[in-house]
């Protein structure tokens, strides 16, 4: 492996593309090569069985590219998926957002109740609970499955009256005032962080509405500096795009997440 | 073939079930299996060759059951897969939604425009314009792509003001003062007819909002009749559902399209 190497980013579809935004701000000289497995999903609806198959074949295609390391920018990958992706691309360090996510949530939310707002694959699986499970076992923890905002999310609906009216019938349980009131929001899905002013709004102030997304940079730009990895060009790195279907729809709403229109072209790949 | 062979209903999850429902109210001593490719949903987002290649898959697993015809209960795999289904499939008849829900329009919205809400998929293979154009030639026909009420049907949210509110929003063109008013609105996503009753308060009651599927269930009737392999058992027929992911939301979710709890238990089959 070589410093000058993409790294591999991984997701279901653009939902990635806000952890993508997030490596490229804390890493700008690395080159990344990001695929989107466009033609199955979501997989956050789906069967652990499913994702599992899913997640293996299509991090397969940037193995053989030569990545560096691979980032599983998806909630229900990275619960259902990281053991396996470790073990069948050892040594290539992997990283998830499960933990990285679960850490700073833990950092700032002390006493809960934490809220974790995910797909219902990740809510199955329980991947956010086991790990604070470890790392704050005090903490009161709740996952909630709401794969609609994924939808609402890719619809371009982030703000205004409607949205936060579609919010607060979705998580109306947890805004009844006989609810513990939520001392933290984890975005457990690469698709909320655009939802996240939304999100502020509809809970107020009190609550801390937490992203994964740089702390999971985080974690990749310690990953790599402890494995003397990094790009050390001062130029600026390269991105390419890869979807394994609808490179129309993936271009047009890239914007959602990425925040600006994506200047490179996307190229569509075949599953094996 | 022979006459109490099922009728296979291929969808690529539980939107098909409305057309089922038809089905099985116009058919009531007919055998169905039905098949919701739910490891792969939606097809409604993919491109044309991704959803050949699906449907082409999932209903060879019907097909090798022995049914005695198709009914292919998916707007956007009959839009872009029914020629293909029918040469591969051949002597097996199969019958899509497309051309029975135009011809259903046609006989209820004379002058036009007549809206045809769809997902992006069917809207961009234009379907509906190309059956239209030949059996009513003088009926202005819009497609509109609308892919996130799906999401809404299958989250449950069928009735009320937000989901008014909802529509309101993502048609808004359509009803816009300077847009032609349209005659009728044709129900273009097998998802869409749980929300004819918002669909028809949004619009107003000088707008006609049809559901195709009892054309389908119609169109099925008269083609088992043509080729005497109509059930003429007494009993009611037997119901098997099968589907290639999610076991429990499927379950979940098919009561919104059904109407009413599904009795019989789902299976998964695995796709080859």
């Amino acid at each position: 492996m070589v410093n000058h190497a993409p790294i591999g980013v991984f997701d279901s579809g653009v939902g990635g593309l806000t952890v993508l935004k997030a490596l490229r701000a804390a890493l700008p000289a690395e080159n990344f090569l990001y695929l989107g497995d466009t033609a199955r999903l979501p997989y956050g609806t789906k069967s652990p069985t499913t994702v599992n198959h899913y997640a293996l074949s299509a991090a397969n295609i940037l193995v053989k590219q030569g990545i560096k390391l691979l980032v599983v920018a998806c909630n229900t990958a990275s619960s259902v998926s990281l053991d396996s992706l470790q073990q069948a691309f050892y040594p290539i360090p992997v990283v998830g957002v499960i933990v990285p996510g679960a850490l700073a949530a833990s950092r700032k939310v002390k006493h809960g109740p934490l809220v974790v707002l995910a797909t219902e694959s990740t809510v199955r699986w329980q991947a956010y609970s086991k790990v604070l499970s470890q790392c704050a076992p005090e903490l009161s923890v709740i996952e909630w499955p709401c794969s609609f905002l994924v939808s609402l999310a890719e619809e371009g609906w982030c703000e205004g009256a409607l949205v936060e009216a579609i919010i607060q019938q979705l998580l109306s349980p947890l805004l009844d005032p006989l609810f513990p009131k939520p001392q933290g929001i984890l975005l457990g899905c690469t698709h909320f962080p655009v939802l996240k002013g939304a999100i502020e709004h509809v809970f107020g102030p009190l609550v801390t509405v937490i992203d994964p997304a740089p702390a999971v940079a985080k974690a990749v730009t310690e990953k790599l500096t402890e494995l003397a990895l990094l790009n050390l060009n001062l130029d600026f790195g390269q991105l390419q795009c890869w979807v394994t279907d609808g490179l129309e729809r993936f271009t047009r709403v890239s914007q959602v997440f990425l925040g600006y229109p994506l200047q490179e072209n996307v190229e569509l790949v075949t599953l094996g």
